[in-house]
């Protein structure tokens, strides 16, 4: 295996040498339909990434596939998934691929080979749920279990809620849907009131999700439940049949006799990082079937086999990436919005957001020196057409420059499909999505400055037949890949979270009792805690 | 009267001033119990708005109060109340306001009194919402109806959804919730298709919401719903009697007799402004009645009224505008995050993401000439605490600084709290809102890089005792009120949208099968469009 080093970005020669060339010209001087046919890459499970709206050209992809070598995007990657020590910051490994399927050595810690001990989990989560489907494991009252209420915050939330409601419809319609689920995440009591009010509690399985065991939110909303539980006065109601655990071995929780049973993970599995492990696994296994999840992993293991490529024009993550730090570091552009025209994916952009924003949102290298570049970007987004109506304005003609990153699908999840004016609503979708991409980029004179589209608002597409869980899971580790490789190129730590901390920290003050900043007892006093 | 002169911003002897002075002192260096107790101001209906965190100084402040008065913010404000034509790309005027109350002049249309209008249509929305609710309208099989869904896109959407998701827990806690709602927006066939599966035709009431009348999205959902009442085989089941209409007098659905009434909007409320018009009056009257929603304008009103104020000291969303401006402008900072510690507004952000960033999203100034200085923001948002695990490390420890919009509340909607471990789930909530604000702008120095807190991060925090129906409206009209201003400042019109026309343009070729551009015919050609 090739040795590694560990270079600031701007240390490079690739990057001088970008930094110090022309710009590419304006999209719509370079843009033409060889360009668009041919800037395109395989993405996995049938998806294509395609990148001919981004603002690069030959000469600049010559050079990023000059960085990708320097920086030793493919090298770092392979050392990663054989189990280099890649999360510096904690001392752990980064091992979520190898929840996927194997890519590179085998992995071990304490003699425990980790890949068979993730398989092994996965398939007592698929036992699981068939037990729980065919009605061999019922609630404590006799009642067959209809409902899953997920309870956890952050990446035991955001990634499962995503995947869970990206495939609900395609589940729906195809006769797939073994439950329904619902999610508790906010410490705010209103939050677990509301999904309290809408379900049966003899007919539902609570999922608690703490790989530490000790998240301050999901301790409190455990107990909230487990309260409503013993006040709803159903004679025979056991809240600890009605409670299932995913967390470490080693955790509290772990310990507890109160409930039915636990699934594990490890701290080698980052929460953000952690939809295809049992975090993500229980509760789609529940919903949809041990088989359906199984689908998502094998497209996100197909996205992580083509991230091995070190060619980038190979390797769609890797060529991503590389055009995103590109943009945020030659261009300056400081925004990328996620933009699927596909409804389910309705929150897949607040996952990752946090996937983003929470690995590279750093400001030191790997070594905990400052950085002196930017790193990354904000990330926000939400389903076309919707988004049409509401912030595009911004995209089109707003002062600044966003990147833009598209998503769409040839066909809905669900067949039934309605013709009116000659097309149907699936086709309306995707002609506003191919409208987009195209108004976005080559703009519109007007000599009326307010109706005048300056265009050269760079865009991707990733785009496939449909939304199913293969598509979905090579769509996640697209992604995840791509934070991977820009953490790389940035030279930092993607895998620790030190950012969350201080904030903890002071929240324990205020509600103890110890003696705190009188500034921020101020704000305490404002919100009704007096001290 | 006094005469108003419309001056781009970097035009102003203020903004030189501000410009070319120092910069303010780091926030660990500024912020004191006085300061926080002080940098204070009601914002209507008992909400309070905190600015001690922003990064001013009393330097700052008394140039921001000459902006103000060099830019005429509160004669602007005066003029567009008593119905001067402010949005001019449209030659239109800008009356949301007067839907809340009368704040300036009688304003007239073709001899029509304005407010005697919208109070009037108020008042025929609440009738029939009465009628309704105590079975005097009926479904057109002779059941009652329970479920509202509102058909629309953009402002006939997020805005009427982030008010409905507002109340619904406080509605349900009060015994106030009348019928639930479902939206449906998208176009994307698979967003109306699961709405659909989740309610019962015979018993629900779709309001079909739009201005023009003409909107492609919204047309498209009605006719998805009219055939799936068809295709439902229930005897008896008119589908016409299920439908009622939010548009303008002079549209193609007001003609339709295929509705049961019809609720009338005009040309002076701009989509991202009509919440509380008949386009959320509609649903929300139904939802909760129509007395909350009243409450909702009595709040608005209120807020308005404070916004009237020629000293920023008094006047929170003036304040709110002119520091905005000073952050975006002055400190360079480009988005902005609103951050609601109340689960109940998981989807305000959203709707302020449209607000802010459709109205001034622009680069040119109100005659059409560009404008030469960054204009709106990137607006971005989730609730806490769940945004702490997730882009929070990015806002802790990034590169780039976010200015924060924190909003939070004493007391749940829902009183049925718990108390663990010395505290109530709301007690948590509120500490660790207080902890991010004072971790934000204090930091914390640590000798390991990834775990220091540069701190300076600024914020602001509009606070109130509890999310009601009238601290929602109030909460809505400052950040309305503030977006307005900040147009002013920037001197742009914020009430058209020009940015959203190309697209349109663009997609009606593709679905005509013109002749299109060969770049946006490949785009078409992936999406499975074949030209």
């Amino acid at each position: 295996m090739e040795k590694l080093r560990y270079l600031n970005l701007d240390k490079t020669d690739a990057f001088k040498k970008l930094r110090d060339s022309r710009g590419p010209a304006h999209l719509k001087d370079l843009l033409n339909p060889q360009r668009v046919e041919s800037y395109s890459v395989p993405a996995g499970a049938g998806l294509t990434f395609n990148y001919a709206a981004r603002p690069i050209d030959d000469g600049v992809l010559a050079s990023l596939a000059e960085l990708s070598a320097e920086q030793q995007l493919a090298g770092k990657y392979r050392a990663l998934v054989s189990g280099a020590v890649m999360n510096t910051g904690e001392n752990r490994m980064v091992l979520h691929h190898l929840v996927r399927g194997r890519l590179g050595a085998d992995v071990t810690a304490d003699g425990k080979n980790l890949r068979d001990f993730y398989e092994g989990e996965r398939k007592r989560v698929s036992e699981f749920a068939a037990k729980v489907h065919d009605g061999a494991v019922k609630g404590s009252t006799g009642k067959k279990l209809d409902t899953v209420v997920q309870i956890g915050i952050g990446g035991s939330d955001l990634g499962p809620r995503a995947l869970y409601l990206a495939l609900k419809n395609y589940a729906r319609a195809g006769g797939m849907e073994k439950m329904r689920a619902r999610f508790i995440s906010n410490v705010d009591p209103d939050d677990a009131r509301a999904v309290l009010s809408s379900i049966d509690l003899e007919r539902t399985l609570f999922i608690l999700v703490s790989k530490s065991g000790t998240t301050q939110e999901t301790l409190t909303n455990r107990d909230f439940v487990i309260q409503a539980m013993k006040e709803a006065g159903i004679p025979g109601l056991d809240p600890g049949r009605h409670v299932v655990a995913v967390t470490s071995e080693t955790s509290p929780l772990a310990k507890s006799g109160d409930s039915l049973d636990a699934f594990y993970i490890d701290d080698n599995i980052g929460g953000r990082y952690s939809a295809t492990s049992p975090v993500g696994g229980v509760v789609l296994s529940l919903a949809f079937g041990g088989g359906q999840f199984e689908e998502i992993l094998q497209g996100a293991h197909e996205a992580d086999r083509l991230a091995l490529e070190s060619d980038p024009r190979k390797n769609p993550s890797m060529m991503d990436a590389l055009i995103g730090v590109y943009e945020r570091n030659v261009l300056g552009i400081p925004c990328s919005a996620i933009l699927p025209y596909s409804q389910a994916l309705e929150r897949f952009p607040a996952h990752l957001q946090q996937l983003d924003m929470e690995s590279n949102g750093k400001r030191v290298n790997r070594f905990g020196e400052p950085l002196g570049y930017p790193s990354g970007p904000v990330i926000f987004g939400e389903p076309g057409t919707n988004g049409q109506h509401s912030f595009y304005q911004l995209l089109h003609q707003g002062t600044d420059t966003v990147t833009l990153q598209f998503i769409g699908f040839r066909s809905p999840q669900d067949p039934a499909d309605l013709l009116t004016d000659g097309s149907t609503s699936q086709t309306k979708l995707n002609a506003n999505l191919a409208a987009q991409i195209a108004a976005f980029a080559l703009g519109k004179h007007d000599d009326a400055g307010n109706k005048d589209f300056p265009g050269n608002r760079p865009s991707s597409l990733i785009y496939g037949g449909k939304l199913t869980p293969r598509t979905l899971g090579a769509l996640l580790a697209h992604f995840e890949n791509k934070v991977m490789f820009q953490g790389f190129l940035w030279n930092l730590n993607s895998f620790d979270q030190e950012g969350v901390q201080l904030g903890k920290v002071l929240t324990k003050q205020v509600l103890s009792g110890e003696k705190i900043d009188p500034v921020l007892g101020k704000y305490a006093g404002f919100l009704g805690i007096s001290r």
